[in-house]
């Protein structure tokens, strides 16, 4: 008899409340959404997201709920999908170690609009996205790895029931609408690999959103769906992977929490290269760098990272940030590596290309994780610098301190360019906890609106 | 080198256009779409289709598209969503042979939506539904049948590409739009297998037809999706089933139509059903028959009529239309297997239960293909009738006659209870070919409006 983990799973997210959370959980929820909306404010101004937003426009009705960077008020369907696209476009946004899912764009981006709909309270806010988080998470556990390696998008498939999740908890649905919402959920799951690095993955991260906010919205409605969604026979698991585990949904839920076990990017980039970035930052550092005098850089890691990474000419942003030679030469060249250093004008920068292409391609070493990198630089005049990394800046280990979360704010919040201020944002996710509702934070996220003369 | 299959597909549905299609193709486009109408006014009225609509409605624009049997006009994403969704809910759309795809919800509930907000020609909007229909069973055709029985809902993990292509095509848009389309479907291709039977799989149907609706105005936006998303090394073919055959999506492409393999359902229930609803219905006309003196009923059949319909203890309707002891019992004691004999209703009137108690298991008969059934009935008094069907009614043999479709239609509108008269949609879809718009068919589509005091 299959362990009726879609019950149990709906069952935690109905009796889950943010007072009953652990204190170190709920710093880890603030800290990932503060992440998250710093990962917004940079992606508020991109192209993909502003085509989503011009395309499914006309087909929003007029609505009080607030999009990240903008001034525009839509309705919360819009907002979810819009949100959700910010969030995770310039793949800035936090990772679930294990699944690599990136949970907080559909979760978030499902709950920021219900909560601001329904005028929901800081607390049920939060509480109902750390919901969403450990469904995503611990759904993505069950099917790891082969559900990603046969080519699932995992943020947008698991995402969608953690923002059903944490919709239902956010309308308080009872037990049996919240494993409907889960039903209804599993028939709208997608998301393929095959669109990362094109402006569809973002699409697919939206619907997400959406789809996992209406399924909500349609238990409520009284739309019911399988009894088994996630473990029945030809379910999720079953259906989108070749080996799959149900207990681990329900394992330690509510003791272990997979909120703790996400990595925030310290650069904008698949989270591979963060040990290569690590070494060219420290190497640069070193007395007497000089850029242009660099002959080869040689670089060494997992058969990981040469796999994703290993893309000598790349002629764009998104392109850019799965390539370790153009990491390489943008960080040695400008000792930062940041959503500007991934633009399509980096890319493109003649400095930079001129170095790129003095970056061999990666050499596997065996015997190295895939956490693990090594840079050796020659220059002209014969000098050879080199740096071992072991354990990568952003990693559970060595894990970006608030403070730097906070700095990484204000960074994308200049870099997207919507003239939101970072500071506002951060004090009205420090309240949020005690907040009567999420108004202020909302605010602090929209564009300044234009003003109206008297 | 893998066929470039997708931009095959793409500069399809670039180049068809209604007037080089062959009339017989023509005439099959005129009956798929008057046999889905036929189904969606018999399922405008179903609860799952209203409680989509009371979900969505709050987060729909304004707008001037149809829905099916209502008078309320919405935007094209919510018409596209409810349309699709009521034309398959009952089960009683077409069948495509060989990949059981039902094509016409997902397309036409698309292309009608879009077309009306366009201001399209009839022949527009019939060239695109031929389009998607294509695709969709195209696509369908690689990936069968390993797709299905891993558990995807074909009809809506295909239809939403069939969608795309129809509304890419009204568009105009450009080869590589309409290639990015693809791409952008691609990320939202979704349907399970394990939702069927509940209500969740209209959400799964509406979703289909929506997000290829949208992928389409997304591409025209500009947004970019991967160069093969259908034969990609981890696009949809590979990710979503475990054999594939590409080059079926485009071989014959434009001159061995698929629309033409399309069955047309006699009665609202499992397809397999048919065979033993004819015999039976064949039965009861047997001079003398007199259903209250039936001691026992014997269905012999294929495995898959075992499998799929051996189902004595049935509640609901839902579950009836999979019930071979249910559609016995309903088609001896009333002569007619329409929408009316799959309700609620009709699954619990007692003398139905009573005549269902004395329908024995399914037989199988390993030399018996799925299109055949025998029906043997035993009577009190010792009298034996049967009836062997070897070809049903509505397979491509012996398919529906026009007049037949009309007869469902007049029946599937009296059924829904939306007053929408069968004639008038009837005389629209008829003079669509040479319509200057489809505003006619969308007006004869609409429930009266509410009469205003001048």
């Amino acid at each position: 008899m299959t362990r009726p983990v879609s019950a149990e799973l709906a069952a935690f997210a109905v009796d889950t409340s943010w007072s009953d959370l652990p204190h170190d959980v709920q710093q880890e929820a603030l800290r990932a959404l503060t992440n998250g909306l710093a990962a917004g404010l940079g992606g508020a101004g991109d192209l993909a997201v502003k085509a989503i937003l011009r395309s499914l426009r006309p087909m929003s009705a007029a609505g009080q709920c607030s999009l990240i960077g903008e001034s525009e008020r839509v309705d919360m369907g819009l907002a979810a999908f819009v949100n959700a696209a910010a969030i995770n476009v310039l793949d800035f946004d936090e990772t679930h170690v294990g699944t690599i899912i990136h949970p907080v764009a559909p979760v978030a981006g499902a709950a920021l609009a219900l909560a601001e709909e329904l005028g929901a309270t800081g607390s049920d806010l939060l509480g109902a996205i750390v919901i969403g988080i450990e469904a995503a998470c611990r759904i993505g556990n069950a099917i790891s790895p082969g559900h990603y390696a046969r080519g699932w998008h995992i943020t947008a498939t698991c995402g969608i029931f953690g923002a059903a999740l944490a919709a239902s908890r956010l309308l308080r649905l009872d037990h049996g609408q919240t494993l409907h919402a889960l039903g209804i959920a599993s028939s709208q799951a997608s998301g393929l690999v095959e669109t990362l690095g094109t402006m569809a993955k973002s699409v697919g991260v939206g619907h997400a959103a959406r789809g996992g906010l209406t399924a909500a919205l349609m238990a409520r409605e009284g739309i019911e769906g399988p009894s088994a969604p996630l473990e029945g026979r030809l379910a999720f698991l079953a259906v989108t992977s070749d080996r799959w585990e149900p207990e681990k949904i329900v394992e330690g839920l509510g003791a272990d929490w997979e909120i703790q076990r996400l990595m925030y990017k310290p650069y904008p980039c698949g989270v591979v290269l963060n040990p290569v970035i690590d070494a060219c930052l420290w190497l640069r550092t070193e007395p007497g760098f000089d850029a242009t005098q660099i002959r080869l850089v040689e670089v060494r890691g997992s058969e990981l990272l040469r796999a994703r990474t290993d893309r000598p000419d790349v002629t764009r942003g998104r392109e850019a940030q799965v390539s370790a030679q153009h990491a390489v030469s943008i960080s040695l060249l400008r000792g930062a590596a940041g959503a500007a250093e991934f633009s399509d004008a980096a890319v493109n920068d003649p400095d930079v290309i001129a170095l790129r292409s003095r970056v061999g391609h990666i050499v596997v070493a065996a015997d190295m994780a895939e956490d693990e990198a090594h840079v050796r630089i020659c220059f002209a005049d014969g000098t050879v610098i080199q740096r071992l990394v072991t354990t990568s800046l952003g990693s559970l280990e060595t894990p970006l301190s608030d403070g730097m979360i906070a700095e990484k704010m204000r960074a994308l919040a200049a870099h997207g360019g919507t003239g939101v201020h970072a500071d506002g944002v951060l004090s009205a996710v420090s309240a949020l906890p005690a907040a009567p509702d999420s108004a202020a934070l909302m605010q602090a996220l929209r564009a300044q609106e234009p003003s109206v003369e008297p």
